[in-house]
């Protein structure tokens, strides 16, 4: 690409790349049932719920930094592919999977900025500050909101009892108390119209 | 919903509401052509060219302001519909129609986040900002990458010409000289290869 600065080269490239993202499919359906979610869409999601939720975080946030973490949380997915929130097998592999899909996809950045997203990308993996706590909070709570308008969806047809739904969900009180009060009373609803199996 | 703050239901209602976005679809292809993108994953592509390309900026930006805006930009569309670039009789109406689409959208908000959100809606519309001139570059530019990485695609689907596309593509200008110097470099490379219709 002559006359083009490397630099940009190279960030037009990652950008090209994370169009992949769009193809990965998330278990979750969306609103209206007609399809799976996929790991773009759901990215965009989470930015608006950033934007609107912002101030039910319990510790002050730097509004851009959790949007910016939600941007790039799932793009090693492009070669992790995504873990089904459920799938304990898959669990057991999936940091040493995408710790090398990062290295991969930060790697086609600029230096500086590729070791820059990077840096944020971990400090969402580890929930290491106050941001990636309440990015966590939002990435639960997104699929309990879509779950509930569905009648509990993904969770009842993979079988999964309320006590781990409720296990797996309720990180969201260390980004929002008020959050997860929320998740629980949806979750409890569908509890309560016998949608969960038995125990 | 009995114990959950009014506010808090109005959010998540018009975070629900939103869902609606990935089913829009765009003319625009995916990279590897499988099909046509959503504006939900597109407006996600868009908010990580913000993150990455910001210093691109001809004027000083606020990266939260760029990215809030791109995260909203399109929601409108859930009522009004996408409207094709080069689609003249849609774009006589399609002010009207994304006007009364913010009404009834950022209406579902609480007052006072209604009225700020559509505040920045307003502002990206009326590229009234260095923030909004910066996020219209990028809704610009994406689409040239895109349909550059797949040798024109639905430029050369509906027969538009290279001057059409330069028209268009010329308010990049607007908000970074370097990325509409690389924007224009791209179309002029397609042009190249023969694969505009002759003028």
């Amino acid at each position: 690409m002559a006359g083009t600065d490397p630099d940009l080269t190279r960030q037009l490239a990652f950008l090209l790349e994370a169009d992949r993202l769009k193809r990965i499919e998330r278990m979750t359906l969306l609103a209206d049932g007609s399809r799976r979610e996929n790991s773009a869409e759901h990215s965009w999601h989470l930015a608006l719920f950033a934007l609107v939720l912002t101030e039910r975080a319990d510790e002050p946030v730097d509004p851009w930094r959790v949007m910016a973490m939600l941007v790039l949380h799932d793009l090693v997915e492009i070669d992790a592919g995504d873990t089904f929130a459920y799938d304990d097998a898959g669990h057991e592999t999936k940091a040493e999977r995408e710790a090398a899909a990062a290295d991969r996809l930060f790697g086609l950045l600029p230096d500086g900025q590729g070791r820059a997203l990077r840096s944020l990308w971990d400090e969402f993996e580890a929930a290491a500050s106050a941001e990636a706590r309440f990015a966590h909070a939002l990435d639960r709570l997104q699929p309990v909101v879509l779950n509930h308008a569905r009648g509990g969806g993904p969770w009842l047809e993979h079988g999964v009892s309320v006590d781990r739904v409720l296990a797996r969900n309720r990180p969201i009180a260390d980004g929002s108390a008020t959050l997860w009060a929320e998740a629980e009373r949806r979750i409890r609803e569908l509890e309560a119209q016998g949608l969960f199996p038995p125990a």
